[in-house]
């Protein structure tokens, strides 16, 4: 019986969507004219010139759409706020997207400017480029515009704006405030962002968040992420003797910085990949109701494994979204001496290690670095933040110099926040398909502190294809995103409240 | 009573010395002259006609000074051989020397040829160029010969030959057949020696052989060494992701190689550095007489760690001289991912670990790798010595890649070998002092194998200052050294064997 309600509706949900998607359409030939002169304005985030040219475009743009705009001033680059006339009736929405960009290297992309959007349709494991021209004839969702931003995070902005002239055309009402923050420094950890909170408090006033930026799930269906990992890192290094020293003469009489390196991160996790340094997993308690959300996510351990080429994952979760759940201890880097070709027979004269932490809302950053640190001391070595004199060398057995990043934290809305829940449903009614909901995703967001800081329950709504290029050469969109974009931002803008 | 017998016997001692010293002195003018010659000639072991031309030079040398030599082709550069006129009734000394010396590079150097010899005086910290005129005025024991090879190891047969010259004008009888095999591409490892005593077996039959390369105990003393480690190496891979993964995305999810590498490693070694696989000192036994020839070596442990600058040496030994009497495990290379500026928030696909292994003649190379990669094993590994397949990567839990490094023994002569007393003696009436005993010294050195197949007792003599940045640019031989090396050969050129 539920199964063949189920496939009314899905019907309806198709029949509905079928509609629209003429509309929908042209609204896209639209967007592909205006995201290419986005996109032909540089945004290199290193480049402060490049962000006043995004920044008067935007305002230009946003204010033809009737916006109220401005520019908010902060210690870095200009942040962009725009504003449609407000009414204190209805509920605020605040969207985040970015305008900046990572740097290029042309002579690594393989179109001329990676600033002039290339067309290309697929061709055998790659792509072909094909005339804009063929656009006239009919537009298909497959073939991809290439350029920096197109996907990480030029293409969301424009989705924005043209769902908005597609809601002008069909007269509708929508039944939120809508304000926009863009930032301009994404690419460089939007530090101004927090500060800028506590400056323009009244401005971004809001009852929810929903950050439109990176891709969707990698299966393509609609995807709500309720948090994010924070990260921290930590240096570790051992010494030995103070120049590296011939290892015939001094091996096995010079302390070894290797083997004690070795040895204090072995003594950190045990062989299933487990943090054994007590508390590192306290406060984290996942009941069987978040259990089966983790679940319903559409991951397939057994093809992570094939794609990764491993047999075993590490056993902090008992599964891929479960670990997410968890802060993680990663060993990024380790460095003594030389190895391959450059081995030389020496002792080295010190071994480091280094490692990056990532925080879920549990576990503070600051109390899991002085967790790792504790765990040192019991293992006997005397810790400094510096490379240690000679005279603190030979005053303690065991020296280690430990140098901690900065943190930044997670973030995370609970599952059943009501407006996480209100873009569930609208993103499930406008795609007819089950939305994955994704409580912590692995990576950090730079706009985490702005999230903390705003207080307000924060959602990601991803909009591009997961594979992108995002940050590489040949970053690129897939043109049925921006259809998929109007539409999700369409089925949020028309929908009540519930 | 016996420290007056001890004062009479060194008074006789120095008186003796200080007669012989006018004559050396005057030989050692000669031997400068003679060393300037040979140094001007090239001997780079990479450049076979630079070997050519040594061998022409010392097939001269020798044959003037009355020895019958010859050019003894092998598979690579050929060695040069010679020998004055044998008796069958006195025992026979084989000495070895090499003439090759390591590449130069002009640039850093800080004198316009390396192969031309430039004389300096110490001034400060460190030393200027003076004219080689000044020799004519006095010889200064204290100045110094610049230049390749000057110490390492032309400089020995240079001793050698004028040895010879002053045996012949004080009209000495020698009381040994005096054979010498001179070695054109030792710092090229030595390769061909090992088969040329098969094949000149009869030709360098001898009773004892005297090694004179390397310099003397930092002390200064005369030093006899009995011995040298081996060495053999292992390369250890552990994998993770077959690429590097984002470690927000994959950190606690795909299996660390770092941590893997350091646990494998760890459980190698205890805290005080003492390997703790099962067998890897097997056999080695030190006797209280072999410990007081060992303490007798006037090293101070207080001033090793001073200088390197570490509180506690590692404990395999409980000093530095017994130390040396075991093998090695020493991590002389580690490398993941990436360190320093170059960290990147990664779970790296690979961490490397490279080991050299000192051996001892008690523990061949063979069997002390079998051990460690037993050891391995038995840690839930399955070993490959290629990189593992998708296949092999995914059937087995833990994989490991073993590559293995070629074997160098080690040698060692007994302390009590009557040579060896010989040597002692000799060199102890000729300076007046006690001499250093060296029962294993820490390195290793390429004539090892051919050592081992001449099957005669083998001793290192070593004439030249420790400080002589032997493979360095600016390598030098203090003058001194010369009149060293020349009183050392005519003690052993003249004593009768016990």
């Amino acid at each position: 019986m539920r199964k063949i309600v189920f496939l009314i509706s899905l019907l309806v949900a198709i029949s509905v969507s079928a509609q629209d998607d003429m509309a929908i359409k042209s609204q896209v030939a639209a967007a592909i004219t205006e995201l290419r002169e986005f996109i032909a304005i540089p945004n290199d985030a290193l480049n402060a010139d490049d962000i006043d040219d995004n920044v008067l475009w935007l305002k230009r743009k946003f204010g033809e759409r009737g916006f109220n705009t401005a520019i908010l001033e902060t210690e870095n680059m200009p942040l962009f706020f725009a504003a449609l006339p407000v009414d204190d009736a209805k509920p605020t929405l605040l969207l985040y997207m970015h305008f900046d960009g990572q740097s290029v290297d042309p002579s690594k992309w393989d179109q001329p400017n990676p600033y002039e959007v290339v067309l290309k349709a697929p061709e055998g494991d790659g792509f072909k480029t094909i005339s804009f021209d063929e656009l006239n004839d009919d537009i298909n969702y497959d073939w991809r515009l290439f350029g920096r931003s197109t996907s990480d995070d030029k293409s969301p902005i424009i989705m924005l704006l043209n769902t908005i002239d597609l809601l002008k055309k069909e007269g509708k009402e929508i039944p939120f405030n809508v304000k926009v923050i863009l930032d301009g420094e994404e690419e460089k950890s939007s530090k101004p962002l927090p500060k800028a909170v506590k400056q323009y408090r009244e401005l971004l006033e809001a009852d929810f968040l929903v950050i439109a930026d990176g891709p969707v799930h990698p299966s393509g269906d609609p995807t709500v992420v309720y948090g994010c990992r924070g990260i921290t890192t930590l240096t570790l290094t051992t010494y030995g003797p103070v120049k590296p020293q011939h290892s015939g003469h001094y091996g096995n009489y010079a302390p070894n910085p290797g083997f004690q390196l070795a040895q204090l991160l072995a003594s950190m996790k045990d062989s299933d990949g487990k943090v054994t340094i007590p508390g590192y997993y306290d406060g984290i308690s996942i009941n069987d109701t978040t259990k089966d959300v983790l679940k319903s996510v559409p991951d397939s351990d057994a093809e992570i494994s094939d794609k990764l080429q491993f047999k075993s994952a590490e056993k902090v979760g008992g599964f891929y979204q479960e670990a997410l759940q968890y802060p993680s201890l990663n060993i990024r880097g380790l460095g003594s001496g030389w190895i391959g070709d450059k081995a030389r027979t020496i002792v080295p004269e010190s071994a480091t290690a280094e490692l990056d932490l990532r925080l879920v809302v549990e576990t503070d950053g600051n109390r899991l670095k002085k967790l790792v640190k504790d765990h040192i001391t019991k293992q006997g070595y005397t810790l400094f933040d510096h490379v240690p004199s000679k005279e603190e060398r030979m005053a303690h057995d065991k020296v280690v110099t430990v140098t901690e990043g900065s943190v930044t934290d997670a973030f995370r809305t609970d599952l059943d926040n009501p407006y996480g829940q209100f873009l569930v449903n609208t993103l499930q009614s406008s795609f007819g398909k089950d939305v994955i909901q994704i409580r912590t995703t692995g990576g950090t967001v730079p706009i985490a502190p702005f999230i903390n800081e705003l207080k307000i329950p924060a959602f990601i709504v991803p909009m591009v294809n997961p594979d992108n290029n995002q940050h590489s050469p040949n970053e690129n969109l897939r043109i049925g995103q921006l259809a998929y974009g109007i539409k999700a931002f369409y089925g949020m803008l028309t929908s009540e409240l519930n």
